[in-house]
């Protein structure tokens, strides 16, 4: 399907654009009264496996504010439940994983599912929300890095210095390397389901990926996410590489492959950019937090941005990470505008 | 008094040394279990309020490894409490301030103390250390950074995203620089106290600086840091400051003017000295989360940071932030030994 506002997947690919696209990680999220008004009705487990619920909630952004691009309204974890793994979302704590991978055995007992199976409810979300976008913007998909995934697995949970991870890793390298490869088998099956299904580029979140040394994420990680650029791309769709923490991992982010790398807001983008090197494009990078200042102080970093990408073909205004969850409405909207006009090629 | 084994001092000023020196953060620690033997009997504050006591956990780890300095057991937070904020350290929880700075009038309120009287505790501390030392290695003495500090008091403890400080930051410009002078001016008296009593060396801990753009590290922070860096340098003692996830900072970091720069783990160290550029001494980065891997694996990693920094003066020693809770102490011994033997110039 042609897609109307093609500026998101121009970036992707580094083409001109007529200004600068911009999307919001977690853009579907708490901060709206949308997404509060179906939550109450709904657990977040619940919102994710019911297609026609996170078909709503995808377009809840899109429909609010001019965003160049949907992402699929899922989580990086259901996929894993497949594998054996017995996932909940405790109140006010975020995922638990109940029976964490500690052993040799716990390992070996993982299963690669079929996605198209145990995934269904987001490939269906996925048609749902293509058929009501029509080709107005793209959607985008995405998974979970390996080294992400693994690190919940391991811990149970979000880890705080990831010792677990990081033993079995350093620990038992062959355990690690068979659990990464699981992982990656996954993954790579879930992004083809999601491109058959429909999105037109797959973000990989390596959320984690920060706290490792570049001597154990080089050793340990970079060959599996190579693996997952490489199949995904195969596909015809671009690939987003995004983690937080990695300034100092420029020329390993580079040797993802991946035709955009995600950047936080804790460097500079032009010196972010400047080394990654030419051939990539860049997505990033507000801090959002800042979007709780006052308008003034916004539009200031978000000139400062744009001034720093100015001159080069391939970015995308994105936040550093996620939104937060109390992010005020009339910020986000005027964010989105403002991106817009101030990018815009007289 | 002269210092017998002056390496480390003599790498802060980038001096050719006989071997690479080593001291780790949070070196006198709950890993010890002299130090729990201790710390079963009084409070963490008790602690670090009762100087002999202060001073015992100091002088642990110097005398179980040969490690190349002590630093005083001390908080960067008790220092806060002269200026009327209430501080506790809940059980397992860390630590909680229970009146966090939320309002101008609760800025304006705060009076910057005479440190000699209200941090008298670890004045005295250093003084028994270094009786006790006898100039066998120099003692490191530290506060927290304005902007660490201020963080602290706002949230009222560790923050997540530092949303209502950053709020505070950009929302309230004249607050905000209110608040950090006077942290500043705290600061700078309580390391001015420090060196009196007798520390050879004194670390600003920038713990959470990370969470900041460079944009806003350079308007609302580093002016502070400046401040604080220059005074205590006046004092003929090198300053070293340290921050983690600061790898995207290379040039802000060198403005600070100190030193020596603590890196922590997500760079290689090649590359974040490369970024800093010459005449700055560096400190770090062995992730702490390796020493619970085996020895071998530990051995590979110092072998690469020390490559990494060979064929130049001025390379400190260190985890990339402080040593775990349940690092095995075996471990702690052999990486002291390894570092100094491995890096001993023939």
């Amino acid at each position: 399907m042609r897609i109307k506002n093609d500026q998101f997947l121009r970036a992707c690919r580094r083409e001109p654009t007529d200004y600068t696209p911009i999307w919001l990680m977690r853009q579907a999220g708490r901060y709206m009264a949308e997404y509060r008004a179906v939550r109450e009705r709904y657990s977040f487990l619940e919102m994710v496996k019911t297609p026609d619920v996170a078909a709503e909630i995808t377009l809840q952004p899109v429909q609010a504010y001019p965003l160049d691009a949907a992402i699929i309204f899922a989580d990086i974890l259901p996929p894993l439940e497949g594998m054996g793994i017995d996932l909940t979302f405790e109140q006010g704590e975020g995922p638990v994983i109940h029976n964490p991978l500690r052993t040799p055995a716990d390992v070996a007992a993982l299963v690669v599912p079929e996605p198209r199976e145990t995934t269904a409810f987001t490939l269906e979300a996925i048609q749902l929300v293509q058929r009501e976008l029509a080709g107005r913007i793209p959607l985008i998909g995405f998974s979970g890095a390996p080294f992400t995934l693994a690190s919940y697995a391991i811990e149970g949970g979000s880890g705080k210095d990831y010792r677990i991870t990081k033993r079995m890793m350093l620990g038992t390298p062959d355990v690690w390397h068979s659990l990464m490869q699981k992982l990656t088998e996954l993954v790579i099956s879930y992004c083809h389901a999601q491109v058959e299904a429909g999105v037109n580029a797959v973000q990989l979140f390596d959320s984690w990926a920060g706290n490792l040394s570049p001597f154990d994420y080089r050793e340990y990680v970079l060959p599996y996410v190579n693996q997952c650029v490489a199949a995904v791309r195969e596909l015809g769709v671009p690939v987003i590489y995004f983690g937080t923490e990695m300034s100092g991992m420029a020329s390993l982010l580079r040797q993802t492959g991946a035709d955009v790398l995600g950047v936080d807001w804790r460097i500079d983008l032009d010196e972010a950019w400047a080394q990654l090197g030419p051939g990539v494009a860049v997505q990033g990078n507000l801090d959002p937090a800042v979007l709780f200042a006052p308008w003034g102080e916004i539009e200031r970093r978000v000139d400062d941005i744009l001034a720093r990408a100015a001159g080069r073909d391939g970015h995308i205004f994105n936040l550093g990470h996620g939104i937060l969850t109390e992010t005020p409405v009339d910020h986000v909207a005027r964010l989105v505008e403002y991106v817009q006009m101030a990018s815009r090629v007289a």
